[in-house]
């Protein structure tokens, strides 16, 4: 086999066999391809695309490069969720313990913060002495006996991925959706869990921007999870604003608490307890008017809470954080950034608050690697909201006047205010699978 | 600058600047881009294509990453010529020579086998004492004083090419216009003979099987040539069998030896004709009923065998051969092949004849890197002919019984009998510029 026919036939739009995608997969990862026949190989994939077979194919190759997980001794259904990222998405935190608290079990491998878009791990760092490293038999352990754990990437899991896909990272190759979709569905699938429930974002926050290219993806992923033995669902939910008041790591985690309090209610925790009913019907808890009033009375019940400081405690944190959020890293700065003129908020540009929080140091860049725990934006409107001139929007947190009076500049471009008020966009665009 | 930034533009059809080009093409040639990045590029250039005005840009940019020639020591006008391959192809030993006892000037720089398909400068060095390595002066000063010479690849003509070129042979990004266009027409304008006439080859012997695939390419080259400055001119000609009876490089030499001796008319010599007369109106030699007349004289009266003798006794080569063919090195064994059955010739497979050719040791492989010059095959009929069971098809030359029997196995089934008379295809499809 020559990886030479294979690249010509994949830009050729002939379909590889199993065999064929094997070898790409096996070959590339044990360094027996070179990097620059794989990239114009992951270029022909972005331009040509691949069948559903083929993204099947590609998925389970790259599942099987690495270790793959045996949850059995959970001795429970387990189910994973995934996002495809968005800005102020904090869903994991919400969606865990309320999950866990109802009796499901959820065993989740999260990921750190990359360019303007957060990451759950770096969130959960923000919370004092939490550990986000765990070997595979302790994390195994917590689930079995708390009923969730949220740790980053551990063990050897697809190694492949992590290769091709820091390969695609420089080669302009990430935005194809045969090449996501196994990027994803392949660590889903290492995992192990019995159901996976994904949330796909679309919208000017999030990787897909259109609704139909959202489905696109969640039909590719759950068509990929269902043939490999997996009940698989996704939900395409909006991501145009912010999800949330808050961006940032600890404030996120503050409003996290404020909701699993039961002291908030806006549409992040209507989302939050959405998926949660999905993830407990897949996991097999009843049908799905059962499980919503089971996840709504895990909130209202205080027992979602309880069951977030245990995994606090679990992970070596400090769970008295969930009574007194005030103990999470504060930024040194605070400044509050007000309406230019009045009418409603028409939009709210998520990329361009994630920029600000990036910029305010909530996430790692190549001049600043260290993340500012504090730092980021509450926002006091919603959109669609009116608001009269000189009202505040929200308030910003920072390390500096200078870096807050930075991201005030950026968010006041993000905030659109418009004369009409703005149709309502629905938070759940479909549910597939 | 960066170039992810450059390869997302390409794969979203989005037009590159020329100062993106530049910086692309010296990037890469200085081993500033790396090669995944670069094949990234090349493989979203061959599913997205370029505009003209790119494909103009990026040709130009190759040109200029090395030594431009400049010609005008030979104080004339000089007229260059370029097939894009095929089986059995010798013109250009057949035009320099005609063109140059017209009084044309045809400094020509060819190229070896590559693949299936043989090499001018291959065959060339098949005559004893030939030398086709001449330092630029001299290949200048042969071209003003005999009005021709051709030799491999000198100077450091557009390094670019060259770098660009082995990566897309390793990565299945040969086949793009844009690509093969820049490739052929930069070496061309680094050269920078004042005329350009390109043969276009089309058909199952071609990289371009249709017409119409052939008329985009030399569209995009002529349109190229005519920009950067040159009279430039293609021609669609036919491949769908090889071109005259001899493949092989001895062979061919015999074959474009007895042409000009006026000793056989065939479809070979009336290309040979027509490209001359061609390039010597495009050298401004009169019109083309006047240039045809001069290159048929140039033919019949025995001036270009001359004209080819002295070429040879310039580079150092026998000249004696053009009166002696015989000295042309000779393959030990000869095997004669039969038709199968009766009927008419309804083609000949020239990538097929081609690989026979290889095989029997006429051009170089892996694990065979010399090359017998007198192997190849001599066909004793042509495409239309009418043949009985058991009558000779042609002479296999090679070194051993076992390798002519091989080649004897895939020229039997490259030549294809069928019982009607096949459509004549016309060696000339159209003419562009």
């Amino acid at each position: 086999m020559q990886m030479y026919d294979l690249i010509q036939k994949t830009r050729r739009k002939e379909s590889l066999s199993e065999a064929e995608i094997r070898y790409i997969v096996n070959g590339f990862t044990q360094g027996e391809i070179p990097d620059y026949m794989m990239s114009a190989w992951l270029m022909a994939v972005c331009c040509q695309g691949l069948t559903t077979e083929e993204t099947v194919t590609l998925t389970l190759a790259m599942r099987d490069s690495g270790e793959c997980l045996d949850l059995s001794e959970i001795g429970a259904v387990t189910a994973d969720k995934h996002s495809t990222g968005g800005i102020g998405d904090k869903t994991t935190l919400l969606i865990a313990p309320i999950v866990a608290s109802c009796g499901g079990f959820v065993p989740k491998m999260s990921g750190r913060g990359l360019g303007f878009t957060g990451g759950t791990i770096d969130k959960l760092e923000s919370i004092p002495g939490f550990s986000v490293e765990r070997p595979v038999p302790e994390f195994i352990r917590q689930v079995r006996e708390i009923g969730c754990a949220v740790i980053s990437q551990s063990g050897n899991l697809t190694p492949a991925d992590k290769k091709i896909y820091a390969l695609r990272n420089l080669t302009a190759t990430v935005d194809s959706i045969p090449l996501i979709c196994s990027s994803i569905m392949s660590k889903k699938l290492a995992l192990g869990a019995d159901c996976i429930l994904l949330d796909v974002k679309c919208g000017n926050g999030a990787f897909m921007k259109t609704p139909e290219s959202a489905c696109e993806l969640a039909q590719a992923m759950t068509d990929v999870g269902n043939l490999a033995g997996r009940k698989c669902r996704a939900v395409i939910t909006d991501m145009n604003a912010p999800l949330g008041h808050a961006v940032g790591n600890a404030l996120e985690v503050a409003e996290v608490i404020e909701i699993l309090q039961g002291n908030a209610e806006n549409a992040l925790s209507d989302l939050a307890l959405e998926l949660s009913a999905q993830m407990l019907e897949l996991s097999g808890k009843g049908n799905l008017a059962d499980c919503r009033k089971l996840a709504s009375e895990a909130l209202s019940s205080g027992k979602a809470l309880e069951k977030f400081a245990s995994m606090i405690e679990a992970q070596g944190g400090d769970a008295s954080v969930t009574e007194y959020p005030e103990k999470l890293p504060e930024s040194r700065t605070e400044r509050i950034f007000r309406a230019e003129k009045s009418g409603y908020i028409a939009g709210i540009h998520s990329e361009q608050v994630g920029l600000a929080c990036l910029e305010l140091g909530a996430g790692k860049t190549a001049s600043r690697p260290e993340i500012d725990y504090g730092a980021g934006v509450v926002f006091l409107r919603d959109v669609g909201d009116e608001v009269s001139e000189g009202e505040a929007l929200g308030i910003i947190h920072g390390a500096s006047e200078a870096l807050c009076e930075q991201a005030e500049q950026r968010l006041l471009q993000a905030v659109r205010i418009s004369e009409t008020k703005p149709e309502q966009i629905p938070l759940i665009h479909q549910i597939i699978g």
